[in-house]
Order: C-alpha cells, then structure tokens, then sequence
C-alpha cells in the first residue's frame, strides 16, 4: 500500500488548514473560559491516549506560563473508587476525539457537580461530552476515519495553546507561523524519508525529549506502536537516566526530539545542553541515534542521523512540526512494513474504558 | 551468582522489619503536617524513578481517600521554563531515596517561596531535601547500596500511606498486618521461582494494573529493565487498551497484577470484572500471561500462570506483597541471566537531574 493513499496520510495533511480556522471559530467560548476560570487554582485533565499526549502538552503550557498546577486526573479514581473529588476551585479539562469516553464523561460529571470549570475538547460538537462539560472547544477536523488520530492530535494541540493564552489573557495572532508552518508540509515530508526507510525492519524503539516537547516524543512512540507495532517506548529523557538507560545496547534505535527554542531566551541554552548531553550520552551507549530537530548545528560532528524541520518561534510552536514529522514517519513505516495504518490489528478508532 | 547472595536479595528482605517501626518513629511529624495541610486544596508531587512511582500510589491513595486533586510535577517546569508555580494552596510532596535529587529540591525552594506546606521523604535525615523540605518523613531504612532501589520503595510506600491516613485524621494500627506480611515473606519467595526461571529468556514484556495496584506494575517494570535489561513496559490496563495493545502478539509476555480488593467492598466487583476482561483479552490476543494476585479464583479456567500470593485487608496493603514480589522477581531473573542486579551498566546510585 502506498502511503499516500491511507486515510492517515490524508488526514495528517490536513492539519495545517483545520489548524487555520480554530482561533476564530473557539474565538467566543474562548473568551468566556477565561472569565469562568479566573478564580481556579488548579487544573484537573481527563483524557486516554492520543488525547492524553495533547494534555501533557497542556500541562507545561499551563504550568509554565500561567504558574498553574495541572494533575493528569486517573479516571479509576472516581469509576473505581468512587473518590469524592475536591474539584470546586479547578479548572477541569477533558479531551477526547470521540467525545464519547465513559470514563472521562464521570469525572466531568463529578467536576461539574463539585462547581468546577469544566472544558471538553472533542471532535463532535454533538458528542455526549462536548454537551456535558461547561464549555466546549472543538476541533472543526471533519470525521477522522483512520484509527491513528492525526489532524485532530494537532487540533487539540493548537486549542490547547489558544485556551492557555485566553487564560494569560493574551491576544496572540498565529497567523504567520500558520502560514509558513503550511508552506513547510513538504519539507517535513522530505526530510522523515530517510529515517522511515531505516525503521522499516525495527522492532523497537526509544523516543526521548523533555518539557514542552515531550507531549511529542510520546505520540510518536503511540503512532509506531499502533500504526507499525514497533515496541516503542517514550521516556522523559530526565526520568530515562534513572533506570531505563540500562536497556539501551549497541544498535538500539532512539529518536530524539530537541527543540531549539524554549518559551524565552533564557531557558534556550539549558534546553540546548540538555539535548547534547542527552544526545552524547546515547551514542556512547552505542545507540542508533535520531535527532527531529530545528537545531541541526547543535549536533554537528555527531554521528547521529537529523530529521531536520523548520520549528516555529517558541517551543510551543515547533510542536506542530514535531507532531507532523511524528505522524508522517509513522505512516511511512506502517505502509513500508505492508501494514495499514487506518486499521491496526487489535484496535477500534473509539475506545471506552471505565 | 546466586540470588541470595546480592545485595538487593538482602535488602529487599529487610523491608518487612523497616515497616514495623515507621510509624512510630514518624508519628509526631505526621502529626504536624496533618495540622499545618488543613487548608491545602491540592497536592503537588516531585520524584524520579522508584520513588515516583510511590508517589503515583500516593496519588491514588490522597485521590480517593481525601478528594485532594494531585498533580504529579515537572521539575523542568521550574528548571527549564522558570515558571512562577503557585503553591501556596498546595501540600508539596517531594519524594527521593538519597534526598539529593537537585531538580526535585528546585521544585521544593520554589513551593517553600510560595508558602506550600512541603514534606520530604528521603532515606536520609541529613539529606539536603530533608533540610530543605518544611516536614521530613524518614524512611529509616539504613543505607541502601544496591543501585536497585527496593527496602527504601516499600517504605517510602509505607510513608505515603501512613501521610494520607494522618491528613485523613484517622489512627490506624497496622501492626496485625505488617506481622502477617512478614510471615509471609517464604511463600511470595516461592511463589516467584516458576515465574523467573521463564523470565530469563525473555527479551521484553508488559506490565498491567490499574488504580492503586499500576504504581506497582510500573515500579516492576523498572526493575526488570534496570537489573534483567528486559524491554519491560507498564501500563494502566485501561489506557493499553487505547493503542498500545496493538504490540501485543503470539506469545507476547504480560504481567497483571490483579488486586483481590480495593478501598471498600462496593468496588471490589468493579476491580473483579475489570481485572478478568484484561486477563481474557490478553490470552485471546495470544499473550503468555502471568497474573500476581491474591484473587486465584477469579482466574480459574483460564490458560495463565498464577503468581499467588496472600493480600491485605484492602489494595493500599496488598501494594506490599505485589512489590515484594516485583523485586525478588528481577532479583532473580537478573541473576539466572547471570548479570548482577546491584550494579547495573550504565547506571549509579544517585542520579543528579535538572
């Protein structure tokens, strides 16, 4: 099967236009979380999955930028457990493509009970939880029919960056970077060639990074695992140097994913040695290094293979293409294995757990 | 190099006698955050490695038990990003064996700034976390040498429950279960010989739970990928199900860790069903499945490997025996593939982060 005719491929692409609608569309609902939550203290994520990794993304948006703790709720605790959540001063925020998680819908209920702030990103303005939660932000992606979520992993991606920056009470136009992060789809296509032909015959795999990023670093290994079967395993590279590390032989496949931007000057040059410790440490353990970067002179001289992409003006940013280059080099490799992305064995595209 | 021999066998051995005396030996402290964390409205934990994994069971525990929303921390939040974190609603629970962790205590100076009731848990009173941290629960484990962490995790469990109990204002006596644990110690060693001796082979597996019991399936799954080079993986069950499950084929290794219990009896039926439908759809995929359990019966009939062992009197109890078992499972694999659990490659005692 040629990759570019799956549904994934199709619908990865077509990130970048659905990305151009969101602001103006969610413009209204957006202004009015920002109300809603001005008294939060904290936020409170519900999500499985695809949508978790968006959630994570969240979070350091959050934290770092509006100084709010965010716990990643484990929804056992209500369905399980039956806890009596203390959710009245959080803000609560459930993503789910389907809007139809069980498991998700019962904290929301239990938010919602308690007097929280409750926000649900779905895809389906008439899904049960988009009606359920206070406000709803959605995704405009059309249906995704592929199994592997991809244009609407970028649009819960991008409504997570625009719910942060209503909080800080910001007024931010990405319409350049839209437009030049569009324009850059074929050079993320080109450069993710190379490495998909290479992961072909792998069984499994590392995906490192760390902060913002790492919400990618996670996807990526969900996307070769569901998509190729490849035993891919995401690790914050900080929580890899404690114990992990030790399963990385001559030969072991890791893909890096370093962004050369934080979300101030400041941190750039911390964030910048941290990839290039990371980066040597994993070749001296004998490892058959990948680097997704916008970085390439960071790691010259180092025999580590760049999958090089444009990265946007912050971290926030060049997540897009992180996900985007993430998403393609999965495709890839699926169709090249001679497996279908759209359909992986084992799974259906809407999940309900309890 | 026999098992019984290593450091980490002896070590591991010891836990049961450090729990006797923890509660004693930190009663006033505890005492003392319960009084100063009346008013936190949430909890924010700081740990790498094992000792967060004690902290996803603390998780669980203050969730379901107290309604207190936890968020599990970044430290690169604060170490990367700068952020302006506000905690000063928050009870900060930063956990590390050596109290040394220089990323965890940014988080902790950061907190204090802010007014946060922080507690440490180290192994170490004159630790520079346990100076740094307002309250100190020591775990009083005496120095642990092995590079695998595992008297110092069962007490650092131990000490969380104990600090939720405390913030519940509740008096528990857990010495009538600590003794019959302790007996018991002969027979979980038995009950993992069958297991191990068909680990030595294996090259990867997954581990699966949920709720308070998945702490335990991750911190297994760091075992056998820092002493045994396992490509080990944890997962909650309910999040496998939402892509990663696609990994799973003929003869794909899986360890469930099935607790008989859970907080209460209303959802021990719950925890039941939940637990045999994992357990069914992993043998239909074709894995070669072993279940840690003190709940035989549940599985009857059924083509997996029984790793039986006694259970508490609710989940937060039966946490011990899973991790028990955990350990002397790696301990003895890691020896049976002739490597030596107490030094790994690549790995050190104490990993510095930022």
């Amino acid at each position: 099967m040629d990759y570019r005719n799956t549904r994934m491929w199709e619908e990865l692409n077509a990130a970048p236009a659905i990305l151009q609608t969101l602001a103006a569309k969610n413009a209204g609902v957006l202004d009015e979380i920002a109300k809603a939550a001005k008294g939060a203290l904290n936020a409170y994520t519900v999500a499985r999955g695809t949508s978790d990794h968006a959630m994570m993304y969240f979070k350091y948006l959050a934290e770092s930028i509006l100084g709010l703790p965010v716990a990643s709720g484990a929804p056992s605790v209500v369905t399980v457990y039956n806890a009596a959540l203390r959710l009245d001063r959080s803000l609560v925020v459930a993503c789910s493509q389907s809007g139809k998680a069980a498991d998700v819908m019962e904290v929301v209920r239990r938010a919602n009970d308690c007097g929280a702030v409750t926000v649900a990103i779905t895809n389906d303005e008439s899904s049960p939880l988009a009606k359920l939660a206070k406000f709803h932000l959605c995704c405009f992606a059309e249906e995704e029919k592929s199994v592997a979520a991809t244009k609407t992993f970028s649009a819960q991606l991008y409504l997570s960056m625009l719910l942060v920056s209503a909080l800080a009470g910001k007024k931010e136009d990405f319409s350049a970077f839209l437009h030049t992060f569009s324009s850059n789809v074929p050079t993320i296509d080109a450069a993710t060639d190379a490495a998909a032909a290479e992961f072909i015959s792998a069984e499994e795999c590392f995906l490192l990074s760390r902060g913002i990023s790492a919400a990618l670093a996670f996807e990526a290994g969900l996307k070769l695992q569901e998509t190729c079967y490849i035993k891919a395993r995401a690790y914050h590279s900080s929580d890899f140097y404690h114990g992990p590390m030790a399963m990385v032989g001559k030969g072991t496949k890791i893909v890096l994913f370093a962004s050369r931007r934080a979300l101030n000057e400041s941190s750039e040059q911390t964030h910048r040695e941290d990839y290039v410790k990371c980066a040597q440490k994993m070749l001296e353990l004998g490892a058959d290094l990948f680097i997704v970067t916008d970085d390439e002179g960071a790691f010259s001289g180092m025999a580590a293979k760049i999958i090089p992409v444009a990265g946007g003006g912050d971290e926030r940013l060049t997540a897009f293409y992180f996900a985007l280059a993430a998403q393609m080099l999965a495709c890839k490799v699926s169709c090249g294995k001679g497996l279908n992305p759209d359909s992986p064995r084992a799974l259906k595209k809407v999940t309900i757990t309890k």
